[in-house]
């Protein structure tokens, strides 16, 4: 991970002549070093999307400067343009949530041990507490919210549930594994920021028991897949995915073991891209500069 | 591939203790010598299966012979067994049918001509005349069978193509992107020996323009199937699979061009491990001794 | 991973007709059911190797009598014969050791607590002591044992480790990420338990800072080694060995970060097989039964 | 591959401030549609590449004009910067050196005619006649130039072929397993133009006979290289590399045939790299911009 500290700007905005020009232009104006630089036309849809990173040190003002100016920047590009401007000098922070199933929340809680993850890790929410100590053990914040069978009481879970992360004012909601349906107003308000790892090769067997479907259908190869929450079930954004290699003799409960270490993969490079304001929403699709 | 001749048998009963002693006892009896042998029980359905390779000239009488004997050995294992004694000095017969696209015809010929597969392509039939120069300058048959337009057309058309392709009694019909389909009396006809390359992983993307349909749901994974047809489309058991990384920046176009790097390896796969015995069908799914 | 009770036999040597005959015919005569059986015959040495996996209820014994008997048919095969019988009723044990590297000792804590190995984990030993904390929150003993700078002081230390890790009786020693090279002595008692992780693709990149050389070579993949060690540096048996890619853009930074989730998942594969028994080592290689 | 004609610049230089606005800027002033752009900053060795593609008919003028205007750009940025200004509209040429080795042959026949490759294929030149046939049945010269055994006789065939192979001009040379080392004159003439594709993954398993390199060591995936062609035997700058699993079960034999696949996509990939102006070689290594 880079010691320095880093200007990460991110730009939609309709595709035209020139864009790249004005943002290089203004940065050179101002001096700025810029160490890493994506860029993507989109011919079929006509949009336009660029990730720039700016070392900190090469320009003469703050963040909030460099903030107020890039917004001048947009707006001559339109009022569909949207852009955000972060300091890697503060760090993100992140909320995990989680039910009994553990090996993502390890492999989370042991890439932020290793400083793998530029995140702060806020809290872990479990609708069960069977985490609870391995999470304290690395002196994370542990919320227990039992899950009441029941729509009341699932309504009354979420509510609780979904005030406790606001509070952190979470850069990232990550569902690791936790089992549970967000309701549409929690996947409303934390669009483009709660990040679910389902265990199959979207869009294939959505739903319950991937894997039972998988072993079912005979597929030669089972994936997990990282998407944005939205309110249609395993139909959000798609941010990354993989698969590893089964066969005949792989029973469900095989699959299921093998299958985690594809879900502990592609929901950390999903997150890390997430944080890194790596990947680009647009519509049900996004743009991840890699 | 091995110059040596050798027998091929694979067996396919339900499970029962004994199978493989039964099995390697008749064998070691008459002197085999087993050079690859793969065992698979499947704990769910209760069935086994196998596949053993005997060099020829470990025993001492030939294929007729230890067909003969292993009925005997087969009948033992009750009603439901069927099992197959192939020799490798007699080599396999295949039919490709083919359209416009040619990728994986010009593949599969350049891996015939390489003695990469272990099989004599009797001919390459087309419902367009496209291909026929570079079929012939391989010194392949190639008939033209053209499709009309409508029903009446088609069957006809279809008639004709199977009255050709079952002339040379073929252990395999390949359908090198035909991009027809075939109708019900034919799959029942090449039951087992008609393998289909549809460039997606299924079960995603069934059907027309699936590489129109991945770009659409934003997958960060493309793939090709090779599976036995059935009738039902892009449903029969499948043999191999494989995929390869794509981004935002692939357009369909370019999502067609890579996605044929993997039709070409997945439909050779399939087809060698056809070729070669390894592909048991049971159900709706495949055991395949790699 | 299975509940139920299973006997795991292995057998290695020189290759004849009539092996599997023997030991099929061995265990059917007692009722033994096969779940899982594998055979390699080499040609180019000449010998033979095999894993069975038979259900401990399906035999009317217990391990040491099959162990007794199993000698039996092992002493028919000729004195090069070598065999194990384990039983997957009783754990194996393994003693990790460690430096200040933590992904990989992360990894392996959250795979035996979430049960993915079949392993008691009975201690973990390090040169340094910045990983006791994690290694006390998951219930495993943490031994610190400083390795002076100098000869004397390096030798003092190993005689030390020795002898604790010794103590243990362990089926596996892992050297996750240890970082010292083991003296001959301790490769000699080890040897064919102690596994190590090598941060590149050997033979690619043997000895220190292999991600340094494989920037400055500029490959368009880094790779992972899981090998026994030996006297002979990074030239021991190999296990299992996996690759990423990486390109242009990335600094050796970037490759150490992302090398680490090859590092993680190769040693955590040639663990698994290692102590399911599906490692036959010969001669500098290894016959891996997945 | 896109229809429209498309101008691609490269420009490689010694990295500074406001690269990226000059250049961005020039193409904005004269109305340029960027449709695809590639930067890569090299913090450790201070150099700045880049890879810009604009639209043909986006340009009030033609690509002689460009370059003569873009020459002055780049002179801006100092007597170290190289670049280059190519036209989609003229097809790249290439010749291909052969063996008796044909698939890599046949694949890039079959790639040409299916039109994956943007290059006018000129000429195949083979020190055997083998593969004489299925390259005129391609509609490709084909040109025989023996090799004599003695450094007599090889110097003189060289000679014959560079004469043969420079009258073409060709934007690419490869040595599609063409089993002969290249004298110096002739990797020095053809700097940066000639690829090969080596069947390992270098730097392991440099030199002749990998595959049996491979299986003595006992590796488990077995890989190979495509790289530009320099006096030092396999270690020239790497344009691609990929690998494919093996196990114990895989003779020599089954390694060189299974290697094939990986050498057939290796050298296509770095070819079509190479021909898109995808490959900028700084010292013994490159920019890919993929």
């Amino acid at each position: 991970m880079p010691s320095e500290r880093r200007y990460v700007i991110t730009l939609t905005c309709p595709d035209t002549t020139g864009i790249v020009a004005r943002i290089a232009g203004f940065l050179a104006g101002a001096g700025g070093w810029i160490v890493e630089a994506g860029y993507h036309s989109d011919v079929d849809s006509g949009w336009f999307f660029t990730r720039q990173v700016v070392r900190a040190d090469s320009l003469p003002f703050e963040v909030d400067e460099l903030r107020r100016r890039f917004a001048e920047v947009a707006a001559e590009l339109g009022g569909q343009a949207t852009w955000t401007v972060t300091d890697t000098g503060v760090p993100k922070r992140a909320v995990l949530l989680v039910s009994k199933e553990m090996h993502c929340l390890h492999d989370l809680l042991g890439r932020v041990a290793a400083g793998e993850l530029p995140v702060k890790l806020e809290a872990v929410i479990g609708n069960h507490d069977a985490l609870e100590g391995v999470v304290r053990a690395h002196g994370v914040e542990f919320h227990h919210v039992p899950f009441p069978a029941g729509p009341d009481g699932k309504a009354a879970a979420f509510a609780e549930m979904g005030q406790m992360v606001d509070k952190y004012q979470p850069d990232a909601v990550v569902l690791a594994r936790f089992m549970q349906i967000l309701p549409p107003w929690l996947c409303e308000r934390w669009a483009g920021r709660a990040l679910n790892i389902h265990h199959s090769f979207l869009p294939s067997f959505v739903g319950a028991r991937p894997y039972h479907q998988a072993h079912a259908r005979g597929v030669k190869l089972i994936g997990a897949t990282c998407h944005y929450v939205t309110a249609d079930l395993d139909a959000g954004p798609i941010v990354e995915q993989d698969v590893i290699r089964v066969d005949h003799g792989d029973t469900v409960a095989d699959m299921v073991r093998r299958g985690r270490d594809i879900e502990r993969l592609v929901l950390a490079r999903g997150l890390r891209w997430h944080l890194e304001d790596r990947v680009l929403v647009h519509g049900n699709k996004t743009v991840v500069f890699r």
